[in-house]
């Protein structure tokens, strides 16, 4: 299906992922011509500062300032700015003049995925953003085609590379928060804000990305429940081990009936503990992964690495060459749909299982008195661990639910904390991934 | 982008996998119809015999043996009946009326898959395979798609769930081959003749399919080097597990240089060592994975269920929805280009690794004896190690090689074995996915 065509190619954006894109599409341009069936001639590459020290050489006649005329004209548009604006005006102005747009902007398809999908549409062109989740692992595309036919249940994903990090030195080498921290960014994983990592904000764009293609749905991001990694604990992690537990901070994203009968998706991101025999489990260091439970396919898992300029050229490449292959073949583009338009439901509504470390007051009939705060509000027990503890006349109680609904297990906790048996509330931890 | 069209569909067989996908099209409608943007109607299910008792009750009226007719005026054919007759002539028929095929027949495919290709895309239809391998997983696609823009270096794949249910058992239970077969026949992983997975057929066929969609390269599957699991004994599974490896059945396809300089790519199929920190390491029971090792990617790994009829239902049923969106959108079809062209390398061209076990006379000499043989022939030890064997006078020695090619490696193996010291070599393996 090879033809004579030429496809212009425009980049907006020569940082660490635009300037690997650029040389990867000057090196290997006459294999991409084989395998899109056109010349990808890159026209040219808008940045900021035409002089600015780039770890890549490009071409400086391709440099230039004028994002405005580069985006007229071209076929395809590969936005790599980042940022919601001017990114945002960029990626519309391209797809009104009839260009495919590839991006790998996670903030902006988080905040503004439905109006970008919408003026995509109108005009029959294509965006694709298969780089905005989890570089680049291929998971948006299997989860948009595919899995097209198959009923998603539920999506746990490792997205957030710089805080995986962090925790995995915690369980591996027994660091602390700061210390593994402090390496983090010493390596480069952590911003020096690292506030949109810590905090969960970056998985909080993911889970909205990988919500909207399982559950054909779009949800606010700004609504997705939300808890970072900077309460975790080196005690915890140390608890967590000995239970057979390992804490990973998830995005997930469930197809969920609230108690009121409304059928809707949880989309929520915190510091969960996940079984050790559990794929997710063996995620080390900066990678990612997507597990996705879905009813027909079962378990699936996809990993590799989540981060890294050239790691995500990869994807951006990937969706360039599929747009290319489309312009050849003619036809509109294929937008992800977001006709089931489900509710997002309160972390309220969610079901989980919570893992309690209190310290109790040592003496008999401590247990029977929090046994029936639990019976009371209708949470049932799977696990109790008592030991005692370091301080006097204190006893560690840990506790392992059944699976409840989070508004339950929230004011059981409230009820232990209240309880006179109970000196303090350490830690409560979600499970995620048990049977 | 819902329209008011309705697609024909036509199933070709009602097998295990058959059944669950017209159970699903016809439960699944109103749903499928809002992802594809076109009504999918079950037109009629093609069948030997209408009468035959099945898993799932399927309406009666839809079921026919006239499969011709059925083909002739459908939108979509899903040919699930296996074999290469009279499978391969239905398919071409249904190209030639235009309609796009959705298949999981792996055997058809490592056959005749360039002529299925090639028919297909000079009518501009499209022919989507993603059920052959790894049933539920989404790797086809991926590597067409996602990975269009990158250079896949190395696939290992453990594409056999029966075979991996066997090795499993015989590595994490100590069963023997012949248990570990006994239950793998009666959970229903083997088939009465189990020849086409334990001598690596199946897996051959699958390693054909990769090859092509991750080299752009069509090879003859007759070709593909395989070697069985029939060989592989309990004694080295302990002697590999004591080593820090698990022995898996590993599909492998990779770009190789040949020793001549000619660039081409290798597809194998054998029982390999595999470390235990490896990913594909801990793939379980009847499950399959897929690594890639890709330039700009780096490793990836796609992991899920590798069998079943609903597992495998998902696979089809994405192809059907990607193709019904493909023909509401109008256009020709995508088919998997093989403009690269690369030769079928020879055995003797892979570079790997060894890992030989013999029993030597335990004296002193031997090792030097030995080693002169492996400096002879070009091939670099890395580990040795030797110990008391249980036969009198003897000694095991285990040597671990450096990455060698193939031909020096065999050719090693003979001179130890027609060496003075060696009383007999107990078992040879190859080390795949170690640093």
């Amino acid at each position: 299906m090879i033809d004579s065509r030429t496809l212009r190619i425009a980049l907006l954006g020569a940082g660490n992922v635009g300037s690997q894109v650029a040389r990867l599409l000057i090196e290997n341009r006459t294999e991409l011509a084989a395998r899109a069936g056109a010349d990808l001639e890159l026209v040219g590459i808008a940045v900021r500062d035409v002089d600015a020290k780039r770890d890549v050489e490009l071409p400086r006649e391709l440099l230039t300032t004028d994002a405005d005329s580069l985006i007229v004209g071209a076929d395809i548009v590969i936005e790599l700015m980042g940022g919601i604006e001017p990114a945002r005006s960029y990626i519309l102005k391209a797809v009104e003049s009839g260009a495919d747009v590839v991006t790998g902007n996670k903030a902006l398809l988080a905040a503004h995925g439905s109006e970008l999908l919408e003026a995509t549409e109108q005009v029959g062109a294509e965006i694709s953003y298969e780089a905005s989740v989890a570089a680049a692992i291929p998971i948006l595309r299997p989860l948009r085609d595919s899995l097209a036919g198959d009923n998603i249940r539920r999506v746990l994903a490792i997205v957030n590379g710089s805080t995986n990090f962090i925790l995995d030195r915690m369980d591996q080498n027994g660091d602390s928060m700061a210390d593994a921290s402090q390496l983090a960014r010493e390596l480069g994983y952590l911003e020096a804000d690292p506030t949109l990592d810590v905090e969960g904000w970056d998985a909080a764009q993911k889970a909205t990305i990988l919500a909207r293609l399982a559950f054909h749905t779009s949800i606010d991001t700004e609504r997705v429940y939300r808890e970072g990694i900077t309460g975790v604990t080196a005690e915890q992690i140390e608890a967590a081990k000995s239970a057979g537990y390992v804490i990973k901070l998830l995005a997930v994203a469930e197809r969920l009936t609230a108690e009121d009968g409304t059928e809707g998706v949880s989309a929520r991101v915190y510091p969960a503990l996940v079984p050790r025999e559990h794929p997710l489990a063996s995620v080390h260091g900066g990678n990612n992964a997507v597990f996705v439970d879905a009813e027909a396919a079962g378990p699936l898992m996809f990993y590799g690495a989540g981060a890294g300029g050239l790691q995500t050229a990869s994807a951006i490449l990937g969706d360039v060459v599929s747009a290319a292959r489309r312009h050849v073949a003619g036809g509109p583009g294929l937008v992800g749909s977001s006709h089931a338009a489900l509710p997002l439901l309160s972390i309220d509504d969610v079901i989980t299982k919570y893992q309690i470390n209190l310290l109790v007051e040592d003496r008999p009939g401590v247990l029977a008195e929090l046994a029936g705060i639990f019976e009371s509000l209708g949470v049932s027990v799977q696990t109790v661990e008592q030991f005692v503890a370091e301080e006097e006349g204190l006893a560690t109680l840990i506790v392992g639910t059944h699976s409840a609904r989070e508004k339950a297990l929230r004011a059981t906790v409230e009820a232990l904390r209240e309880a006179k048996a109970t000196a303090r509330i350490v830690s409560v931890l979600r499970v995620e991934g048990a049977q």
